[in-house]
């Protein structure tokens, strides 16, 4: 277990330590920390060396100057001049924010940024002014169409977080895919099958391989057969990249820039610049009261809290795991698994960091 | 098989049979008749009985007084008044595409209104002015969330349209869930089970019974079980709940009325008025010029249409299937099964007008 402010501490230290400024090490390190909190573990403190890789390879700029590129009263366009989507997201979402506070609602569509940690953190920003927040981001091709033997879209997330009154808000946050690639990873990693349904072979039949996206196959869009709508989720993760990529003069489709290695520059390979982010900001009160609206959201939460469940189970809100993740690690610390902590030391070792376990 | 221009003329007639100005009955006629056209037989003229029932319960009113009740720069709310959601969500539209014509974008929620046929045609009005056109509803409870015994939500489809310049437009419209109700209904006219995924008994297990909706089961949402996702299809039906039905000050959730049966008034017995709506305009110039957009649309449609594809199928663009339909059926005449025959006769018999088959 790590405690958090360690955690944190260290992973703004790397930031420094590739010559980020001291509040965008502070707001980065909080971004990828809070994912873990949030126990999307896939999205933490695992990327760091993720994300110094793509400085090393010279597709992070650690000092971006982003700028607005065009807007309108109720629009933005930002150029996020290769800076990290952690650092470029929330001044995108703040831009979507302001846009909102005089036209009701803000649109900020992203280019030339790179991967922007948990969608969740980016939508839940807007909820302070009570706004419903909105955050997507495209990704390099993992993903299958339906029928298609090319990996063409990423997991593509959408996240959506809602204010209400009494209850906690209301944040979906979800890949357009039947699961997350760290999924497969944590099956690759114990030598275990996966349920058909979450990926397809070179061939595209389904496959219980859990290396099967690694050797030519794909994963599958939410819904994973044609019988079972995985056209739906083909086109929702379609939507996102239209609106991240396309509206904003990013990469889109197969030309999604990966992660963090060092084979695709885009600016000469690809059809736009960088990865795509989308945001939207909406004043709830820009369609009825602020406090009708959130005594409405609180009864509509309860309505679905206190349905009938199957034996042993309970019916979710949207949030409520990642929210009660949250309150357990943020007391008794962040499990971090051997790989990972192995990957900080070495970080460590290399930038002069002590990583204190 | 009907001619086109026959049974839209049949339609409109019994729409001004129940007291519909000209040129709204024209109007609803084109649109339900347009979902036949696109292979949305569900959404079609089989309706027609259920649209004349809902008058016939003083549910519909045939000459309403559509309104704005409160608008920003960039969002409305509409009360529609009780008028049927085939003539309330054009008018709502027009005003989000009036509202992006001066803002970038426009969002308006609807309230008060009724069911307002297939999404795809609405969202489809944006694209004459290079806009991206969004459309929502939520409806009658038939689904399930995970976990839960109870039904809390409707199919609540979401239909995204987005301009091209040589290649059609990209038009996704679908139900938030694993599969239309119109699925099971098919089964249940030929007594067939259908397949695991699509929905679930009473308590909670998945079922092949077409019949299990009818009997205290539920459709289950986009991803079908947990471990496909069905939680990130359930959080999807939810958006749409919150941005048609609680934004707008319409029912939501379990509260939705049913399409066409009279037990349920909302303005006594739920939280809020009617069917919820909620429409988006795009210009895709508040982004970036319309010619550059419109250009990369048409390299991001060839990229996935010219996608490998499993042998004997290929890549499909959302809109595809119905287009082609369209093109097919609007030379050869539209087929309607029997039952939906004899429905429109019994209605013809009624209002006096002769239904030509």
């Amino acid at each position: 277990m790590v405690n958090v402010n360690t955690l944190t501490q260290f992973t703004k230290s790397i930031f420094l330590s590739i010559g980020f400024p001291e509040s965008d090490a502070e707001l980065a390190a909080t971004i990828l920390v809070n994912a873990d909190l949030r126990g999307v573990d896939s999205h933490g403190v695992a990327r760091l060396p993720g994300y110094v890789r793509l400085y090393d390879h010279g597709r992070l700029n650690p000092t971006p100057a982003v700028r607005i590129v065009h807007e309108t009263p109720s629009t933005a366009v930002l150029d996020g001049d290769r800076g990290v989507g952690l650092v470029v997201g929330p001044q995108a979402m703040q831009v979507a924010i302001e846009k909102a506070r005089v036209a009701g609602t803000g649109w900020v569509a992203v280019r030339n940024s790179n991967h922007f940690g948990i969608a969740g953190h980016h939508a839940m920003l807007a909820l302070e002014h009570d706004m419903i927040g909105i955050a997507m981001t495209n990704a390099a091709p993992l993903v299958a169409p339906t029928f298609s033997l090319d990996k063409l879209l990423g997991t593509n997330p959408i996240a959506v977080a809602v204010p209400a009154r009494n209850e906690p808000p209301f944040v979906a946050d979800f890949a357009t895919t039947a699961v997350a690639y760290g999924k497969l990873e944590i099956a690759q990693r114990k030598n275990q099958p996966v349920p058909t349904g979450w990926a397809q072979d070179a061939d595209g039949q389904p496959t219980t391989d859990a290396h099967a996206v690694k050797n030519g196959g794909g994963l599958l869009p939410l819904g994973s057969d044609r019988e079972h709508g995985s056209h739906k989720g083909y086109a929702l993760g379609a939507i996102v990249d239209i609106f991240t990529g396309v509206l904003s003069g990013a990469n889109y489709g197969p030309w999604v820039p990966p992660f963090a290695t060092a084979g695709f520059m885009s600016a000469q390979a690809g059809v736009g610049e960088g990865t795509g982010h989308f945001f939207g900001a909406m004043r709830v009160d820009a369609f009825r009261p602020a406090d009708d609206f959130k005594q409405h959201m609180d009864q509509w939460i309860g309505a679905f809290r206190n349905a009938r469940a199957v034996e042993g189970k309970k019916v979710l809100i949207p949030g409520d795991p990642e929210r009660e993740m949250e309150a357990v690690r943020r007391s008794e610390g962040i499990p971090l698994i051997p790989p990972v902590v192995q990957s900080l030391q070495e970080l460590g070792a290399r930038f002069g960091v002590t990583y204190n376990h």
